[in-house]
């Protein structure tokens, strides 16, 4: 891909980035490690796309995980009676009530976590999905039944009830005795809003009067930017048919090592989503290694809400207070420099993904962007045409040059208005 | 789970278990790394049953694993370019014809792959499964498609070309006019039968002039205990349309690595294949390098025939060697000490499976052994109730220990006859 009027970063600046807690990956050592966020595109490109972080895992799981790789063993694992029971310890604390060994699934990672809840709807069934919403959301509802889109607006902002209301009466009779599901995220990627408790009392109300099935996909739970409590969809008291799906993937920067979870409470419906799921790969022993790590480290799990400790929970915090710092930096650079062509569109309370209204960069703003040295998630997978995903989990000066690449394509726009 | 009646393996028996070029992983860690087969059951049964060797892996593919372990980057991975090269000159080399990287599709595995492959069909389509087989065949065709059996006997002999025809007939009848998919296995698990050339000629034919799509599972073509020729569908001179799907998992003893990939040459097939592809795990890091140091070390690939060399190829040697020597001394010590109550069915000419009739232990010949302290894999999941499959993968110890315990069973059945 030829690049146009960018100034190439120098390695150097970006390879010295670190803090004291948080080590960065350099993107030689990435690009060697098969990154595909690093090594998908032209190497002078930035990648602030696909949402994968480039900071190295906590050390306690790199230890575990390299102890366990060692051993050369290899073979078809099952997560250990200990590892399942630290995962429902931590729901349990994050709910607020026992959680049993028997509701967890074991997933090989979120998105055949979340095509197996679509499919629970069936080829005459309904799947809601609230956009804009990452790619895997529409995709899993358009591959397994008919798909409802609920408007969430761009902005993050509160729920739009009566929204809701009307667009789960459309999906009911759309499935026609059949199921629905409402895959719903929180907290929601892309525009990181942390769903109110009220907001989540209001959605898991209103799946439960019309026996629609819940989702909740809260695999954003751990990183929180700002003083908003994350409410789990198991915490309410509500008899909605629930399927909670997590995985550490996120928080702690181990998405490729295959390990994500459910939990169903409602014996029906888990006994039907447990046979569903003949069709997956196996959870990875290193993913299950990093998961205890995790767990042992913290005390807690990645949905825990129990006062942490630890390692892993050092870093995490290390972590949330990197990301709040580029969220404020990203901004600012953002409003300042670019005006209305690329403009924030939500606050990213949570997550690392900033969500960009760029629509006076024309209708793939994305393709614009990365032709001009800058590779950000194009907002057409979304639902939402226009719009740009920035990722900013990376170092600061790694940031920065993906900023001013942003600054200088705005520039070239407005002088070509 | 209640033991009765048998000898308990002494420890130091299983643990001192090794060859020069083989490792052995003791039962102990085993466990500690969460292996399924050693931990799932009372840890007093002898485990010869799920498809995953108890050898550690090759020296090579241990240090890639470990030394990527060790950087501590785990996000979302692409396979390099290179790597993507080595796999198709291995599968260029084998097919006798250039492979395109083009038609290259990753997986996390196996089972995703089969999947893929009955969803061709469609739920108006029709799979065509030939059994007795691994269960996820006939889960992958009863969970995507309508699902026709082909027979192909118990005892592993040569393919009966008329029941094809009729079979394949029956299956487009079903069809409608919707696709056929024939689901193959080549190398086949249970029965170890190496498709000649001729079979294989004839099943690309009969598929080819039906247009039934043709996908060949040839994930144990590293493994020929006998002088008996691979032939890879992908050699053939034929222009059925053909989805070959493989992985270094069985092999090199690496199922946990999540790694697996498919070829589809045919522009249209593929596109469809690709397409159905988005509710997958992420392949694993681990499992790329892995892959990378086999096709390094070995310059060829899972399915390469062309002259091999290197450490990789040396301990394949050596794992070949020994499963010889393991199903020879299974064979006969089933036949000297068992009677008609476990026998084998057919020769297993490759894998590391034996296919054994147990009718007259009864209708669950796995749990009447499994609760005389060895566990087999019952073969109702393949279709053939009565018969059991034995997982010679093991060191000899083990191998031996587990056959004193059929036996001991086999005395009992008798004495109570």
């Amino acid at each position: 891909m030829a690049l146009v009027g960018v100034r190439h970063a120098t390695r150097t600046r970006l390879r010295a980035a670190s803090t004291a807690a948080l080590e960065w990956a350099s993107p030689d050592n990435r690009r060697k490690h098969a990154s595909r966020k690093w090594g998908r595109f032209d190497e002078n490109l930035i990648p602030l796309w696909v949402a994968d972080g480039d900071a190295l895992a906590p050390a306690p799981v790199r230890e575990a995980v390299a102890e366990a790789s060692k051993a050369g063993i290899y073979g078809y694992v099952d997560p250990s009676a200990s590892l399942v029971e630290a995962v429902c310890a931590g729901m349990g604390r994050s709910w607020g009530r026992p959680v049993s060994t028997s509701w967890v699934r074991w997933h090989p990672g979120l998105i055949p976590a979340l095509y197996h809840c679509a499919r629970l709807a069936g080829p005459k069934g309904c799947v809601v999905v609230p956009t804009p919403v990452y790619p895997p959301f529409l995709n899993a509802a358009e591959d397994a039944s008919q798909c409802i889109e609920l408007d969430l607006g761009q902005r993050g902002g509160a729920l739009d009830e009566s929204l809701l209301r009307e667009t789960l009466d459309k999906a009911v009779a759309t499935a026609n005795g059949e199921d629905v599901v409402l895959l719903w995220c929180n907290p929601h990627n892309p525009t990181g809003r942390v769903w109110r408790r009220n907001e989540m009392e209001a959605v898991a109300r209103e799946c439960a009067s019309r026996n629609v099935i819940l989702a909740s996909d809260e695999v954003w739970s751990g990183l929180i930017l700002d003083e908003v409590p994350f409410t789990p969809a198991g915490s309410l008291d509500t008899d909605v048919r629930l399927i909670s799906i997590t995985s550490a993937s996120k928080t702690y920067n181990v998405a490729g090592l295959d390990v994500a979870f459910a939990v169903v409470e409602d014996d029906g419906l888990r006994r039907r989503y447990f046979r569903a799921g003949r069709d997956q790969a196996e959870p990875s022993h290193a993913g299950l290694e990093a998961l205890a790590a995790i767990l042992d480290a913290e005390g807690g799990g990645p949905c825990v809400l129990t006062p942490p400790r630890g390692a892993c929970e050092a870093w995490r915090r290390a972590m949330v207070d990197h990301l709040r710092a580029n969220r404020d930096a990203a901004v600012s650079f953002l409003e300042r420099e670019c005006g209305d062509l690329v403009k924030v569109a939500a606050p990213a309370e949570s997550t690392y993904l900033l969500w960009l209204d760029a629509r006076k960069l024309g209708a793939s703003p994305g393709l614009f962007l990365s032709q001009r040295g800058v590779y950000l998630t194009d907002g057409a997978a979304f639902g939402a045409r226009g719009f740009v995903r920035l990722n900013f989990c990376c170092s600061r000066a790694v940031l920065d040059e993906g900023l001013e690449r942003i600054k200088d394509a705005c520039a070239e726009a407005r002088s070509n208005l």
